[in-house]
Parts: C-alpha cells; sequence; structure tokens
C-alpha cells in the first residue's frame, strides 16, 4: 500500500475544547508532527463556542499535549507544532459560523480540508449542512481537477438506529462524495485488531483451521471497569447496545469471521465485511430473547477496590432508567465457513476486569488416547487475540507435564510489548494518517453502519417486547462470567 | 499411565567404572532415590574388571552424584543412598564372573533384576549369553509365578548394521522375553521429545496441518560443537550415520511423522513407528548419492572460538580415515499422510552451534494478497520443536509490523524454562523408571532398529560405491548451512 506523497492539510476540529479533541485528536496530531506523517506547512483550526484567543487555545493544547502524546518528549519542538494551530470562535448551531469559517479557510490556510466533527452525534446533519451552504462539501467537485481534497471525518455513533443512520448517511452523502467520508471506529486503528488481516491470510497454518470444522465458539469481549462518568447524558440514552456493541463488537466479529478479501483495497476488505453482517441471521423476537442478556451496575467495589455508584445515582441518569450497562448477544454468521458456530459477544462497565479480546474455541480433541493420564475431558485449544491490555496473541494448547504423564496446558505467546519495544502507535494516529491519505480501509461504509443497526435495532425491540430478558442489576465489579447473567453467552 | 506400586530392585550395572555410569546412570539413579522413585530397599551393584572396595566405590560415585545429579542438595542424605551401593570386581569376558554375580544376588538382595550393559557394544552377546548360563535370564520363566522378574537395559548403538542388529536380538532373546529388553535411545527420555507426541495428537489445531497438504518439508538436526574428544576408537569405526543418524535422528523422524497410534500403549506407540519406517522407500544407490552429503571436520575454531584438532589428528583414529563427523540425508515417508514431502536429516560434530531440533515448515501462502506491502514471497510459517539447548516449542508467523503496513516475522512461542521453573527431569531418570516399572514406550523394539537400519545400511552402502558424494573437509565451527555441504540436505 504505498502512500500518496504527503501533503498539507486544513483539520478543521468542530469541538475544539471537548473531551475527544483534547484527549485523543490533538494529542495523535502532535505525534504525527514529531512522526513526520503530518505535512508542516498543515494547519489545526480549533472552532467551539467557547471565547478564547489563539494563545489560550495552544496553552491548553499544551497541557493536552503533554499528558496524552506518545511524543511528547518534554515540549521539544512544541513551539513549532503550536504555530500550526489558530482558532475559530463558533456555535455550530449558528448558521453564520460557516461563513466565518470558509473566509477564514481563504486565509492562506491549506486546501486540502479535513473536517473534524468531535462533536454530538445529533449536530452532525447539521454541521453538513452548514458546510453545504458555505461551499466547503466535496459533491460535484472534482478533487483532481481543482487540485485539493475535502473530507469529513465522523465520530461514532453514527445514529441511534437503523433508520437514523440510513437518515444521517443521505444527509451526509449529499454534501460529501461516500468516498470523503470517513465513519471512524477507533477499534479498528489499534494494531491488534489491524494485525487480524494479517494473521488470518498471510500465514498458512491458522486459514485451514478457521471454519467450521474446526472452531467450536467464538467470543469477543470488550470489557470495561470503569463506570459511565460524567457521560451519563448520552449514555443513559444509548446503553451498550448501542454505545458499543453496534460498533466495536461488531466490528472485531465481521473482522474475525470474513473471507479472505481479493486484495487489500478498502473496498473489497468492506465487501467482505458486509457480507459477514447480511449473513446474521433476523432473527425472531422471541430468538433475541433467548441468544441476549442484559445488566445495569449497582453500587459497589470496582475492580481496583474503588467504590462505584450505583448507575441510578450517576450524573443526568433517569431516576428509574432502564438502561443497560451490560449486552450479551450470541449471533451466528449463517454462512458456508461458520454456519453453527455461536460468536458470544459481551460488553459492559463496571466489571472485574478491563478487557478486549477476540478468543476463538477450537472443538475438543478426542480424549480416547489419553483417556490414562486425564480422566476429565482434555482442555480445549483456543486462540486469544487480545486487544487490550497485553496486546497480543496466544494460542492454548496441551502439553505433557514434566516429569509425569499429566496433561497440562500451555501457552504459546506472542506479546507486542516484548517483541516490538517501542510504543505501539496510537488508533487516533493512524486514523488519522489514513484519513490524510484517502485510505478508507478502516473507516465504516454507509451500507455497513446500516447493516450493523439492522442486528442491533432486532435486539432493542426485543427487550422492548413482552418475555424479554429481565434487567439485571448487578454489583459494580462483577465478572461478566457470574451466573447471575444467565445463560444467554454460553 | 498408572505405575504399578513401587518394588526394590536390584540394578547391575556391568561397565561400573565407565563414563556413562558415571556421568549419567548412578546420578540418574541419586534423583530418583531423591524423589522417591527408586525404592529405599533397592540395592546398585557394580561389576567392572578394576579392583576396588565398596568404600572406594561408593567414594567415586560421591564425586559423580555431586557434579551431576539433579538433586544433589549438598550431598544431603548421601550415606542413605550409598549404603545401596556395592561392588563386584569382575571381567565380562570371564565366563565365571556371572557365577560370582549369581551367588552375590543371592545374598539378600532384591529379586527383581535390571542389568544394565553400559559396556563396549562387542560385549552386549557375550554379557548375555554369560548371564544365561548363570541362570538369570527371563526366557522360559514366568515373572509373576515367580514374583519377581528380569530385566535387561543395552545402550546404543544397537549393532553396526541390520545384519549385526538382527543376530544381536537374535543372542538377546534367546536369553530375556522381547518385553524385558530395554533397548536405550536416551533422546526418547527427553521430555520435549515425550511431548511431541501430547503436542501431536492432544490438540485439535496441529493435527489438521500435520500431513502433505500444508507441509513444504521437516528438518531434523542434531548438530554438536563438539569434536569426538576421547571417543576416537569407537567413533572412527562407526561415523556420524551410525553413531547418531541411525537412532535419534531417525527416532524423531518416527515421531514427526507417524500416524496416531490407538493407544498410548508401548506396543500401539512402536507398532506406528515401525510403519513410518516401513513407508522409507528403498532407495537406489544413485538416489542416495544425490539425497546425502557427508563431511570430516579439519582443524579450526570451534564454536566457543576454542581451538578444534584436524579430525586426523584425533586420538585413536586411523590415519588416513574416510569416516564422516557430518552426514546429511533426504528421506521421503511415502505414505497417504507425507508422500512427496521431504524430510531432511543433518547430524555433525564440530558445528558453529549446538541444537537439536525438528522444523517442520509449511506451504508458502498466496501472496497476491499482500504483493502491496511485501514485494517478495511471504516468510513461510514454521513449527521448531527444540530439544536442545532452549527447550521449547515454537511458530513462526508474519504478522504486521506496527506503524506500518509492512510484514513482519514474529513467533508464537513456549519455553519450558518459562513455563516450568523447576528444572527438567533427565532422559535416564525418565528411562530408569520406566523400565523399573517394566513400560518400554520410550525404548526400541527388536523391529525399530532393524528397520532403521535398512535405511543407513542402504546409505552407508552407497557411499562405498561409485559416484559417492565426495567426503567435504569442513573447518571445525562451520555452519551446517555452509554451502560446502553442497544441497542434498535442502
Amino acid at each position: 500500500m504505498d502512500r500518496p506523497e504527503l501533503e498539507a492539510v486544513t483539520i478543521v476540529i468542530f469541538g475544539a475544547s471537548g473531551d475527544l479533541a483534547h484527549r485523543k485528536i490533538v494529542p495523535a496530531l502532535h505525534s504525527l508532527y514529531a512522526t513526520a506523517v503530518l505535512h508542516p506547512d498543515s494547519r489545526i483550526l480549533g472552532v467551539s463556542r467557547r471565547p478564547q484567543s489563539d494563545a489560550e487555545f495552544r496553552e491548553g493544547l499544551r497541557e493536552s499535549c503533554a499528558r496524552h502524546s506518545r511524543c511528547w518528549k518534554d515540549g521539544k519542538g512544541w513551539e513549532a507544532f503550536a504555530s500550526m494551530a489558530s482558532y475559530l470562535q463558533g456555535d455550530v448551531d449558528d448558521p453564520s459560523c460557516y461563513g466565518l469559517l470558509a473566509r477564514r479557510l481563504e486565509e492562506g490556510l491549506p486546501r486540502n480540508l479535513l473536517f473534524y466533527l468531535a462533536i454530538s452525534p445529533d449536530q452532525f446533519s447539521r454541521v453538513a449542512r452548514g458546510l453545504e451552504g458555505a461551499g466547503l462539501g466535496s459533491v460535484g467537485r472534482e478533487a483532481a481537477k481543482e487540485g485539493s481534497w475535502r473530507r469529513l471525518l465522523v465520530e461514532k455513533p453514527f445514529g441511534t438506529d437503523g433508520k437514523s443512520a440510513h437518515e444521517l448517511n443521505r444527509v451526509l452523502s449529499s454534501v460529501f462524495d461516500e468516498g470523503d467520508i470517513f465513519r471512524i471506529d477507533h477499534y479498528l486503528g489499534k494494531e491488534v485488531v489491524q494485525n487480524l488481516l494479517y494473521f488470518r491470510f498471510a500465514n498458512s497454518v491458522f486459514e485451514p483451521l478457521w471454519n467450521r470444522r474446526y472452531i467450536e465458539k467464538v467470543e469477543i469481549d470488550v470489557l470495561e471497569t470503569q463506570g459511565i462518568g460524567t457521560r451519563g447524558g448520552y449514555y443513559d440514552r444509548a446503553g451498550a447496545a448501542r454505545d458499543m456493541l453496534q460498533n466495536h463488537l461488531i466490528q472485531l466479529l465481521c473482522l474475525a469471521a470474513m473471507e479472505p478479501p481479493s486484495s487489500l483495497d478498502p473496498e473489497a476488505i468492506r465487501d467482505e465485511k458486509v457480507k459477514v453482517l447480511r449473513s446474521i441471521p433476523r432473527y425472531t423476537t422471541e430468538a433475541y430473547h433467548e441468544r441476549s442478556a442484559r445488566g445495569q451496575y449497582r453500587g459497589g467495589r470496582g475492580a481496583g477496590g474503588e467504590s462505584l455508584p450505583d448507575y441510578l445515582g450517576e450524573a443526568k441518569v433517569a431516576p428509574a432508567s432502564l438502561t443497560e450497562t451490560f449486552a450479551s448477544l450470541r449471533l451466528e454468521v449463517d454462512n458456508w465457513r461458520f454456519a453453527g458456530v455461536p460468536f458470544i459477544l459481551r460488553t459492559g462497565k463496571a466489571l472485574d476486569r478491563g478487557a478486549s479480546e477476540i478468543r476463538v474455541h477450537f472443538r475438543r480433541p478426542p480424549a480416547t488416547l489419553f483417556a490414562g493420564v486425564c480422566s476429565e475431558n482434555l482442555p480445549t485449544n483456543e486462540i486469544v487475540i487480545r486487544i487490550q491490555p497485553d496486546e497480543g496473541i496466544w494460542l492454548n494448547f496441551n502439553a505433557k507435564e514434566p516429569g509425569s504423564a499429566e496433561i497440562e496446558r500451555k501457552e504459546l505467546r506472542f506479546s507486542y510489548a516484548k517483541g516490538g519495544g517501542e510504543s505501539l502507535p496510537e488508533a487516533y494516529e493512524r486514523l488519522l494518517a489514513d484519513a490524510f491519505a484517502g485510505d478508507s480501509t478502516l473507516f465504516i461504509r454507509a451500507d455497513e453502519t446500516e447493516e450493523a443497526w439492522r442486528v442491533v435495532d432486532g435486539l432493542e425491540l426485543a427487550w422492548l417486547s413482552p418475555g424479554a430478558p429481565r434487567l439485571i442489576g448487578y454489583p459494580a465489579g462483577s465478572s461478566p462470567d457470574d451466573p447471575l447473567f444467565g445463560k444467554a453467552g454460553t
């Protein structure tokens, strides 16, 4: 994948005073600058409501980069980076904002434009229309002829259900060509997740095993120890299924289950991911009931021993909220490769461990040969792709216990930490670099997001129907394996 | 595999003043005693020509155990162990020796008898006949009825060719039942080698890959850095093919290539090993020429920088000796599982590294998908079973280089050292314990040794025939991969 030559770009960040801009986006830009992936003539233009000078804006960025940039190095070279950043006060809800922006962009800034929507999802459409009104969209414009491009980076969540996602796609695509819209799922920027395609398709030993003949089940976990913190306003309307399962978990499912693409081109890969999503059956309400579980955390001790409040006591949560903070769902991918193999998705907050992983369980080997040395069933083989923490891959296998004839479970292990030495690039670095290069492989295509919503819409609807699994109150710090969550995920 | 209850045994060591007894056998017995695998009422009776008292014999054993026992612990408990040992002066070539031995064995020693032939191979038959003459064999005797057993432990080499091995088998089997004859190949006592059966047959992820469809070739190496040392007298008559290839390398080949046995019973496993040997084609002389190489070391710097003499200058080596100290041979196992897959065996002395391993090369994955990120062929996957040093298993695979799209070779790794902590039992401990228990799984059956000789006899004959590959003089410290060894092993 040859990268096009580095070009100067103007990065317009809507929501520039927000948490995401300060924790992720600007620190990633700083690292990209430090590693020469961001062209030095580029400019960063922050847009938000708060009145502040360029100097104040830069001072805020300095603190954020000092805390969050992978390449901070005691601020060495900070001034050069800071001089790229300037600020525009503007309310995205105010139509006059976009005219101001267009004028500012005429003041000698690089003509390649990347608009980053780090704002509330319900403002996405409005900003798109605003940009359209100011003549800043890409539809009908020929980038090659103009000698510059215009792209839109959209954060998750993309819609709140299939219908709103479809409507959002309709609006965005009237302003930007699909090839210029970059829908972020930052999980796809993680090294281990990207490596999954290499692991599966650049090796001859795994692919022959990667099917229903050898695989018993696949577990996909994205587990968190924290509660919802200050995100109550958004979270209480979303819940775990919309916030995590529709995007991160289903994306991991797609990468684990997809057929080899014909090439590494973005469209070839995304075509295969959509094929996986289309192979997930349209379950009946009863089937969803039987294959799902949901929970909401109660007060308790978190994984680190800290005290966590009851979800219902969190800020901006409705007093009698029925929003789930834990969700599990068992799916099938009903195609030749995987028919009959359960994919078990689990995600939740305030759990006993923070862990994101794909765990492929292989079928049990016949035990007769070892009946004499192993009275129980032989342990199964597992390939674990660990996304965080301890990024790596391991393969559990059965070995002979030294000095005895007994069976012992051992691990063949590869750890990124040990193998690499240097720190891994942050997901946002990779995704921004890809957006600069116009590579949409790691972004979600319109049809992908709508197909993923189709699955979650069915679940949400079933949860509103008679016979739905009850919302389980679980003490903060619970294990997702706790029987209180029922057997839906086994 | 339930062990029978521990029984007291008298271990008669022929060659008790020799190197093997002192470096391996007695230290192993000491460790077995320390770990309660040797019954405390057992007795060790050393037999050799040297005149010495019991006390002197024990003093010699003390030094050996202090240096070589895994469980020495500063001599703690030494007296109790030492009191088990006594000495009988006797010349195994003198028929009167066996009458003396029989009388000594009547003096209250445990009636289970293990005769250990730690002597020159050309004396094996003579000792067997001597034991027969003294009524100490097992043929015609019913162990169950007598309440005690009699077993014979035979060191390698077992014969010098198929004919002599057959003759030796004939003599031994006239004195001991086949079930009472334990032919040692100490490689089979090594933990990693034993684990091979578990690795292959107690896991569901490896066996589906273990065949001609996925495997490109298998390399089996037993490489040593030392020269022949003081073993010139024996070695110059044997050479690398008879000394190492006929036993260690062919045994590893059998374990790597065998079909799953119907059980872990000794006969079931050895039946499968013999099937592998019988599937090795009877090559023509020309085929042997084309698929083999041989070398003899010249003076040079060893792997540790030390100076090594020319083989022809070693003690007890014939001045114009044509004996090979390096041998390679490419074989096929012509059955459904492995037809067409080359097995490349290499062994030698005075090489640049000491390493014993089985390296399974898998077929190259199709590269088209990664053509853009990997201009050359994709590296192949390999499973390496490392017997020494760094006992362990690893799997080489292709991964994405972090921060780039390039392919990088990584390892999934399991190391015994890291996994266990405790030191692994020595091969001789395991083999002696098995002999006490009457378990012959890890010993070579009569037909196995004769089939293995069939392969090596063909090679030796070819090397004496016109057109044989010339004996390559290689500088001590050479790599076995050096092109000077030719292409036979590739």
